[in-house]
């Protein structure tokens, strides 16, 4: 088991974009449009958690290198049939922060489902994956068709 | 913004059980199969994370109480399109554990993700839900259809 | 150096109120009034902060126990000259919250600095104390004037 | 909510001064003086948990970003009236380190309220601020009249 | 793997004591009686360092349960060839704390080696044991004969 | 105290390789050669845990540094007498990572103790040190004489 030697790499700029989304019942998403839930502000709380879990994520993942965070960027908004979740990480190192996007992502999600949980316990954490990312050995990837269109286009 | 104050509610042995799983390419798939992923056992990688995350659960959610666990567990297997997760958490205190349960399987998942990136960037985390929960005031709640043998019974 | 044995204590319900206040310029407070905050939302973000930092006492105060919280509640409001910050922490446990609740006011306190520092530099945070607690051998404790008080007659 | 996005200043050379103080009884500064407290040494914990602090930062302080940190003192000092601390952090970084300065003040503060807190609760945690820093675009910031002066001018 | 269920098992007050010793230079431990190490007093950072690890015990070690303390002692100090450190553990709940004992002495000892190393990078850390524990199901158990009196009774 | 400057030193390649031992009974280490040991895989977890706790480092002592680590391999495996720990860490930065490599070390150690408690409380953990170093102003240690090799030439 071992956390692979990034040593021999460049450091450059990196970039990951993840999405996700929760989705729940009408009764739950409402109360989100409507800012009525208990606990607090739904979106604020999601966003902040994701950003948080994003500078957590080798503390997470356990072979995840431990670097650096130029910036993180976390949106949560209501969609047609839920809260759509965006997390953009960047850095200047030598390994990619498409972790911590997927986890500021998930992290965001949790929080989603802990503030509605009792107003709804069927809603389903899903399509967590990479959109994009760019820089290193690697270069540009993204994904052909992105599912959070599909959501929206479904709604 | 406020973390409910549970201190009136009784300890009450309380269990959660999650599920969620990591959809993939057929490569990477057969790398798990074959124990051939350069990182490292990847099951076992993901069940230890996750039963780590249970525990780091409320410093991930904001509003999540700290309380004791009496018990965790992680499983993850290869199914037909990927990997399926399952984590059973246990406690005796004055609330429950479906967020531990849940940010148990999101971080398994994300391990997984992690371990086998460099093969399918593609993977998408998905499903991650609620199964089971008992004790409390609120009693037993049971999803109506567990995606999760949907999913098996597709392949 | 030791962290105090509290094995004979009685678990009883404790409750603990911290108050704390960052004091600013004109401008900065009118910032968050307007909303115009360029990383975002002061008051939430400082909010959470202060949650969170409730949870993580005792993984930052050297001999603080580690405990269950069973309920924390952090405002954080803007007043005359600065942002007001006020924490209730409660425990069911065999020692008190005081620590927790103060920590909760110091890092919603950062938080807010952190928001608007490239504004305002110059920002105090001051007049962190306890207010009130209740519980324990020690039973009820309460401050006899509050400055936060003063600070609401001086505006 | 975004953690700004710092990866296009350059790294260099910055440094953060941050004081503060704990005021409080004639009775609990003779014991640190005297070196007569219960639960240990109070200045070397309370210098400890500063260090210990500037480190976690990033994990307190929602948008703080995740930086390497090259050096961190702390000095604790009994005054006139109280116990006086100061935090000195550098780095060579993207961004400054003014908040692990302040975050390292704020937790010897707590650390001595805590081990001095059976003595008196009414302790009162205040001038928790900048006194200094360097490096980066804005330069060089120093307050005005250090407020800490005026409290060893009032003694 | 799991964390085993302790649900079933009775909050009783439970103890572990362990010891370990970090063996070292001559020089290296005449500076530790000199109170001549330039990073600081090493014996009171090795014993906070201890007990803040006590506590971190179930975020090192994966399976193990995250607990309340009730207390937490540790020694550290200088023997014949090197310095000796003893953790004092208890806690009132269902399973024991002879890791959170292990623990301290373990971080105790590499805070030690840390800040001696560049007088002696040759230091070792040796006999990390249990030496006794009470309270749960298994009882009492002692270690027959202590190495660390062994230790002391070489020099 | 001061967690000591290293703003002025280059940034350059540096490895650290510590090793350690948990000496335990012919009965437990049985199990661990049959994989018999309840909890799940020893040595796997074993090895996760060194590595999760070399990023945890700075956090667990208190004068180290935050860093970026570039690679951390952990081996665990059965030898004569018990089971062998080793573990290999770099880094890129001004400061080594020798508390990296002994803490990873020293955490896979107690894991291994953790699992295997039930079967054998008089395990010992013994012989944590540092192998080699390279890299920074100190340039190469060595250990004139491997304690490793010593255990395995006893067997």
């Amino acid at each position: 088991m071992r956390m692979v030697d990034v040593g021999s790499k460049d450091k450059t700029e990196r970039v990951a974009v993840a999405t996700g989304r929760v989705r729940m019942s009408t009764v739950a998403l409402a109360k989100i449009r409507a800012g009525k839930v208990e606990k607090g502000d739904v979106l604020a709380a999601a966003r902040l958690a994701g950003i948080m879990a994003a500078k957590k994520t080798p503390d997470l993942i356990p072979l995840c290198h431990p670097i650096g965070l130029s910036g993180v960027e976390v949106e949560a908004r209501p969609v047609a049939r839920g809260v759509e979740l965006k997390a953009t990480v960047k850095t200047v190192d030598r390994t990619g922060v498409e972790m911590e996007a997927l986890a500021a992502v998930s992290a965001a999600a949790l929080t989603v489902y802990d503030m509605l949980k009792s107003t709804d316990r069927g809603m389903v954490i899903e399509a967590v994956q990479l959109e994009h990312k760019s820089g290193g050995r690697s270069g540009v990837w993204a994904r052909a068709h992105s599912s959070a269109k599909k959501m929206r286009g479904a709604s």
